[in-house]
């Protein structure tokens, strides 16, 4: 049966090593996934790229998509816009490719409400420890910001909840959990949510021996 | 962390071949299941062995387990009695092992009715006309029986929506539909509803930061 791509939405705490996590399972299954670039109307930092980072638009331009619902979820944070593009996620997904999206809590069970179908996965270090070390251990942020991000995960950790499957990366593990989290996405086609034109295929097949 | 075994609905249509594909996953991970042995009022048949292929009890010992609520599901079949002891089962997922039952769909939406957290399978061939393939070149049953068989099957294709999965169990392919049921088991292991031990940890580690 051909299936259709899985709408993958992938969390975790800051310095739970989502980033390289996804990009690891880009380069190992290439042509399974693909990652939704999200459109945005900040300026582009040093080093991001246009169209891989994000799509750089007008606020103007924003506007206009919200207005012609070409857009899965946005928000505004301070002055700037960001949102999820629907036209390149439903085009991947109509071909069989798992489409990845890495936001934030927030932006995942907006979401959830709004395509119950999406996974929702949560990447997380094993305890709470070891996400205090990696924090320390980037050495790139002074003790208010990691006490900062250390309180925001306490906040967002019973949301947790909300989310379909919790993944440990744990330390030196990467591969693991790279494997784990395709696992579970290649068997979501295999829910029945995903096979309900099977089922009717079934259903129309077996329906001359029914009298 | 430390996880329950998942209690396994495998169900299918006769023909699906679903007692071989249990046997080879049992045959291959044998540490990791369990088959769940049915009690029953019915007298053994030739060729079975109590407590492999039933457990056989009287009349009125199944009435005490009923009374007693020693039984998962239970069901009534002309003048015999069926049904799944329920402390075979909570002693082997305590121990982390999954516990396999193999029972018709009646029982199976019963089981998932009174345990949310079980985990459906539906078995089936790729279609009806592979499934009346099957159960033809069996060449065990009468044309009547075959019918009978299949209109049942017409019959049960709608509460395939029912169930968690549908796996399918194609000609020759036996060791990918194992593998198949193998990954999908194990990753419940990783849903949400099985994380939440994991999860409050790790609010309780990250409590300290929440002023």
């Amino acid at each position: 049966m051909k299936k259709q791509g899985i709408l993958t939405v992938i969390s975790g705490f800051s310095g739970a090593g989502k980033g390289t996590v996804v990009r690891r399972l880009m380069e190992k299954y290439p042509e399974d996934y693909c990652l939704s670039v999200s459109a945005t109307t900040r300026a582009p930092r040093e080093n991001e790229i246009p169209g891989v980072h994000y799509l750089y638009v007008t606020k103007e331009e924003f506007e206009q998509m919200i207005e012609e619902h070409q857009l899965l979820e946005y928000a505004q944070y301070v002055d700037n816009y960001y949102g999820t593009p629907k036209k390149f996620v439903v085009e991947h997904l109509n071909k069989g490719i798992h489409v990845i999206l890495e936001i934030e809590m927030q932006g995942a069970l907006k979401i959830k409400k709004r395509y119950p179908e999406a996974l929702l996965i949560f990447l997380t270090p094993p305890d709470a420890k070891t996400l205090e070390e990696r924090l320390r251990n980037r050495g790139t942020e002074d003790e208010a910001t990691i006490v900062k991000r250390l309180k925001r995960a306490g906040e967002e950790a019973v949301y947790m909840n909300d989310y379909d499957y919790i993944v440990l990366n744990e330390e030196g593990r990467i591969d693991e959990c790279v494997d784990q989290l395709h696992r579970i996405i290649c068997d979501q086609q295999y829910r029945v949510e995903n096979s309900s034109e099977f089922i009717q295929g079934m259903a129309d097949g077996l329906k001359v021996f029914i009298s």
